[in-house]
């Protein structure tokens, strides 16, 4: 269901034939109200897409009225004028929904972009697909706009979470970020709680930082990543900031989840989990440390239980940055206790690595706090993916 | 020539049966003097093995006499055993030395291995090799020593340089630090120039700073790697500090190009040059960005010059470590001009990929410092070779 879950939302996803396969590849979603409440992450990355510069502007008052989403074009590293192309994306939709009936500002639409980057989109048809994505909205849209936000992705991913008398619902593309070849991460995640766009910045800030911020398949940031929420109030019901958090996170960790098993050419989904550490984020740099080295993602492509290369990332982190006896390291993978006082521990062939699931734990004593990373192994299939496909 | 290129060196390299394949695995080199000058660089891994415990507090006080080194096992993550297992090598060593004549202190006897994480070195066969060795120095060693020396290296790694008068020479181990699944780059140069331990060591920081420290094949920091310069003073020449310097920087360039080149699974060795930045570590922060991006390191592998992914890579380097206009960026690849003003260039279709050198200049248009950082692509093979060997 989608973005279409909660009530005071319409959606359609269409065919603009941007990609060449004739798959969907516009999505709109609009917030029917009461309210219009809208909220927003982007990317960090210095080097982003021209559709980040647009919609970092829509959201800084707090309010979205509706997405307009492709894929088969990042519009990315496309100069000034791709900028224009953004705007008039964005003015074109208000203009349609406006001709539909539809009181919708220019300045109040969000647009996201992926695909391929240095390339320009091709508007003739982008707009089509614009015009053809009103006619077709709905309140039972949701799957549709999911399908045609994909790219690389097998699956669209879906989440929903309910609360008493209101509801969160998402959708998300991306393999998690292990086939960023078409760059992006976009995330649109709806809700009929009646909540001001305060709250809602504050809670999707924190749902990210502890669930699409902690995927790190390949440690690269795309130019387009994008994660927005909206809210309509269509339940009249207002949640507790903290029923609220809990929603949503919950709705974030799902699509997550959704993103690293959609990981193209990964044969298995890693956790790595720091315990014991002096404090949360001291724990989330040792843990992305792991979740980079390439010697640790390939030994799990290869169901060695190499916990060697497990202490030597995590050796590689300042002591100021997390402070920890390097002689004093437990590691446990799958359950097995393979370091011990980072010496050899139990029988590392007890290890059972052969599930697409992995467990990784290493335990700092230092402290009482973790955090958790989701990756995915290194394995021959990404290698061809991304060497053989130009983004 | 390798470490005996210089007067007053002798080495060995002898098979003891720590490979399993009969190949020489353990190698010495005796400074014979006047002098017995020492220095040294060590990895900056909080897990470090214990030969770096050891031989860092062998050249503290500026002397070394002599370096015994292993292939077969790196004596990394072995405990408090592992280290008395270095420290009875460094006395063997030394009475080995003793009972041929030789005065030299075990307190003088540098330490290095490389090999498997995690498993205990077999001592009845590594100190019968620390004999066999006594008994085969020679002044000229410096091949077989550099032949005992390596791991999954294709071939050994040997470099010379001359002064007026006196000489550097050194070999190294270690492919590319693309296959640290063997753990470890280890260097030992030799020189006969008559310097003090304080310019040596001022000279080795200086020199690995530019050299093997910019080779970054997959940024992965073993617990083992060790760059020792050692100086005999036999030339009786006293070269300027700038003289010794340019000919200490050429042998490590050398060598550097030597792990490279050999890099195990790699079909392409790539510089990376980071020009007009703010300062030379702005450009080094930026350089290190780009090489360890997986994706950008397989589109190289892919025959793919995509530029996208060098500036987005760039993009990812925070403001205050590296200023510069994310919208004014300009990337040459082997000559051609593909990316002005981080959009379209020239067509990326005249960028010829199919050699084994890859160039990519990327212009920050932000100052006038620049630095290189030399890597690999990310292949099939790499994945293979890390995936199919535990270390």
């Amino acid at each position: 269901m989608s973005v279409t879950y909660a009530q005071g939302f319409e959606a359609a996803g269409v065919a603009a034939e941007l990609k060449s396969t004739g798959a969907k590849d516009v999505a709109l979603v609009v917030n029917t109200g009461p309210t219009k409440v809208g909220a927003g992450v982007f990317t960090t990355n210095r080097v982003f897409a021209a559709p980040i510069a647009w919609s970092r502007e829509v959201i800084a008052d707090g309010r979205v009225d509706a997405v307009i989403l492709n894929s088969g074009g990042a519009n990315a590293a496309t100069g000034p004028e791709g900028f224009v192309d953004t705007h008039r994306t964005a003015e074109h939709t208000s203009e349609a929904l406006q001709a539909a009936g539809r009181d919708v500002s220019a300045t109040d639409v969000a647009v996201c972009s992926t695909g391929l980057i240095g390339v320009r989109l091709p508007m003739d048809k982008l707009l089509g697909g614009v015009d053809q994505s009103v006619a077709e909205l709905s309140a039972t849209g949701g799957d549709d706009a999911a399908h045609a936000i994909m790219t690389t992705d097998s699956v669209p991913k879906l989440a929903t979470s309910d609360g008493d008398g209101w509801v969160v619902g998402g959708m998300a593309k991306g393999a998690g970020m292990l086939a960023p070849g078409m760059a992006t991460m976009l995330c649109v995640v709806t809700t009929d709680a009646a909540i001001d766009s305060e709250v809602a910045q504050a809670a999707l800030i924190r749902a990210v930082a502890t669930t699409l911020n902690r995927v790190d398949s390949d440690g690269c940031m795309s130019t387009n990543d994008t994660v927005l929420l909206l809210a309509s109030g269509a339940s009249g019901v207002t949640p507790t900031p903290e029923e609220f958090q809990a929603a949503l996170t919950d709705v974030c960790a799902q699509l997550s989840r959704g993103l690293v098993a959609d990981a193209e050419g990964a044969k298995h989904d890693i956790s790595v989990t720091v315990t014991n550490a002096s404090s949360e984020d001291a724990a989330e740099q040792v843990a992305r440390a792991i979740t980079r080295s390439n010697l640790f993602k390939t030994a799990i492509f290869g169901n060695d239980p190499n916990w060697g290369r497990i202490i030597s990332a995590a050796g590689t982190v300042p002591e100021d940055v997390a402070p920890f006896d390097a002689t004093n390291l437990d590691v446990h993978v799958n359950g097995i206790h393979v370091c011990r006082a980072s010496g050899v521990g139990d029988d590392r062939d007890l290890v059972d690595l052969t599930g697409r699931e992995v467990f990784v734990v290493l335990d700092l004593h230092a402290g009482d706090a973790q955090a958790t990373i989701w990756t995915n192994d290194l394995t021959h299939d990404y290698v061809h993916e991304n060497s053989a496909y130009s983004s």
